[in-house]
């Protein structure tokens, strides 16, 4: 196989994707050839912006202050049960949108150390994403709790068998990423629940980089506590509330610190004492971001069309055509591959680490070719699958191998 | 004075008044008789909608991820700092956009108390709105801290007398409304915050109720801590993200417990340990509500435009003519003022009290006349300055006064 015959591939696989009439629902943009960062910040979908001026004529000023006792008032959890439905296989009162993922995660880690006094440690690996190890740093230290951090590989990610190693009858919580923001490794979630449960622990996952692009069961896998962010493949725009889950079980043994009004038994009865709502609302604390949580629906609505197994198939074949791309245009240009190779284990994007990632992330931008750059030295290529064709794909290696070739020349 | 000529008097009242011609500057609603409850959730701007569509075509559809280097990261401290200059008194560098108010609260507060940790007790008056009250409940049983409630009339609010009697050398944080949600009791803040301070206390004081509407001078004030909404009268839409302002000179003494990436010194680092960022920033917990800023920045620079010296203005002439038509038109009907009287105490909305509130604020609003009801008896009546006019007030108590009538008939 040479080059142009990998280049060439992307018409046909292009023609034989099932999925690709979804592209022509996102905005269009002009002067971006190949957008490679959906695993950051998804693309709006066109009926947004229509769909957000109605909301904003007719929901918020036409119902003014009525809309918070008709609709808006379980929203969070209207849109929490839609997203468990269609993307996290959660039955309903177990999801919920609300803060951000940093404030749920805080909630949540609080909660479940907070209900488990006896337990000392929390688990996490040192490759997780920088929030979540700073939201367990800043619980560690102010409730007297260890951290116990387990090395990964960082081309790779965590193992039941690390975990295994790790997790005691002092571990309270085990706080892992579904899919690594930096490898793209895709944890055994179900394995890694399993095992920290033999030691009696919860498990509070990061589905950040899964929502929306990996089939998920949390019911069926026993998963405790989840969160995510609803802005990269849930395409909810810059800054979009998170979610958080709660297995049903738990919920009335957890209590969060941030004791708000929204979380309260009755909100309106503007009562003395906090009494926590029964249930998932009682993980809310301030007013929920319902003008935020528009653009989040439509694509749900979008995932549900597409179906979520043939959403993850498209992305297999997109981080597979990604592989080969790299290693025919740009393993001969000293870039290597730092992810998994085999797709059991690999989310929705790749990195490729090459020591001028940087500067090179720098000119492709500049040419209207956007992947995502990550200290120190990697190059993270996001495949959306709803919105990222084969031929945009190859496209955008193609320009990352003219761009290495000219900083090599430089 | 007949209640015709009280009524008659609205038509002078909107001819006269300098701020008439924004009213059109709002979206309409045809169903809409008198909107009442401004200060619940402001109306939307007409030129929201279009901004919103051009938001997510150009700046989210055409930049993707590169917004967050060309603008995002810094929008929370843009709109913040605007913010401070246009309606808060308060130098850049103090404010930012972040997080829900109760999120906030939680941050601050335990900011505070963490700071001090030999002083034991926070003080609070009982008719605080309610998360303000609930938040502090968490935080007091979750550190070992004594709380002070103080009793205050509920037609009023606290005075600096009242703090003066409980704040004390364990006193380490002061939480009160500017304005309470009931009654409309304008606190007088900067010699409350002066009180406090002579014992060394710090204060955070809740703006929801005046910011917008009021005035406020923070900096000239010595104020330590704020937060507010910005969805009353700043009309960011159902559950816009929160402000809070924080002293330049306590930033870098205080550390908040929500230790995310955002508020790290160096988000992009992805470094192993957190390390609070300089100044304002280090506030900040996951990632900004970037599209759900976008409706507050549209009315704060409406009120620039208009200037708060003259919403004040009008805010005083309605809340007075509102006095004046509750007089003639409800006194008769046993209907009772519970808010301040002199308009030196008193915000932008006033309260009445009647046992048949609940019922009559149902029968209004299938009429589109729309006040809000206050648990037990409050009808709140809240006057947005730049949206509302006096015929719409005079119409919306007019409606009031039937169908108090109609309900004592029947």
């Amino acid at each position: 196989l040479t080059s142009t015959d990998v280049l060439s591939r992307a018409a046909e696989l292009d023609a034989a994707d099932p999925l690709a009439r979804f592209r022509e629902r996102f905005v269009p943009s002009a002067k971006v050839r190949a957008y490679l960062d959906g695993n950051s910040l998804g693309r709006p979908l066109r009926v947004t912006r229509e769909r957000l001026g109605t909301f904003v004529d007719q929901d918020w000023g036409g119902r003014l202050i009525r809309g918070w006792d008709e609709r808006w008032m379980d929203e969070p959890t209207r849109v929490g049960d839609a997203l468990g439905r269609i993307a996290l296989g959660a039955a309903p009162g177990q999801t919920t949108i609300a803060d951000s993922t940093t404030v749920l995660l805080y909630k949540l880690i609080r909660a479940a150390a907070d209900a488990q006094p006896g337990r000392r440690e929390l688990v996490c690996d040192r490759d997780n994403f920088p929030t979540d190890r700073f939201v367990l740093q800043g619980i560690a230290a102010e409730r007297g709790l260890r951290l116990r951090w387990i090395d990964v590989d960082p081309a790779a990610g965590v193992t039941p068998e690390q975990v295994r190693e790790v997790v005691s009858e002092d571990t309270a919580l085990v706080l892992l990423s579904h899919v690594a923001y930096r490898s793209g490794w895709l944890a055994d979630l179900p394995e890694i629940t399993a095992v920290a449960h033999q030691r009696g622990a919860l498990v509070l996952w990061d589905l950040c980089h899964s929502v929306g692009v990996i089939p998920t069961e949390l019911d069926n896998w026993a998963v405790d506590l989840a969160v995510g962010c609803t802005y990269k493949y849930l395409n909810g725009g810059p800054g979009s509330p998170a979610f958080g889950y709660v297995r049903a079980e738990l919920q009335d043994r957890l209590q969060q610190p941030i004791w708000g009004w929204m979380g309260a038994d009755d909100p309106f009865q503007m009562g003395e004492s906090y009494q926590p709502a029964k249930g998932i609302r009682r993980f809310l604390s301030g007013t929920p971001a319902i003008l935020a949580m528009r653009p989040m629906i439509d694509m749900m609505e979008l995932v549900e069309e597409a179906g979520l197994p043939a959403i993850r198939d498209k992305s297999v074949a997109l981080t597979e055509y990604a592989i080969a791309l790299a290693e025919h245009l740009l393993t001969p240009l000293d870039a290597t591959l730092a992810s998994p190779v085999p797709s059991a284990r690999r989310g929705s994007h790749i990195t490729l680490s090459h020591p001028n990632a940087r500067a090179a992330t720098a000119l492709l931008w500049e040419r209207g070719v956007i992947p995502d750059f990550r200290t120190p030295d990697g190059l993270r290529i996001g495949l959306s699958p709803l919105s990222t064709s084969f031929a945009e794909l190859a496209h955008g290696l193609s320009a990352l191998e003219q761009v290495l070739t000219e900083l090599a020349n430089r």
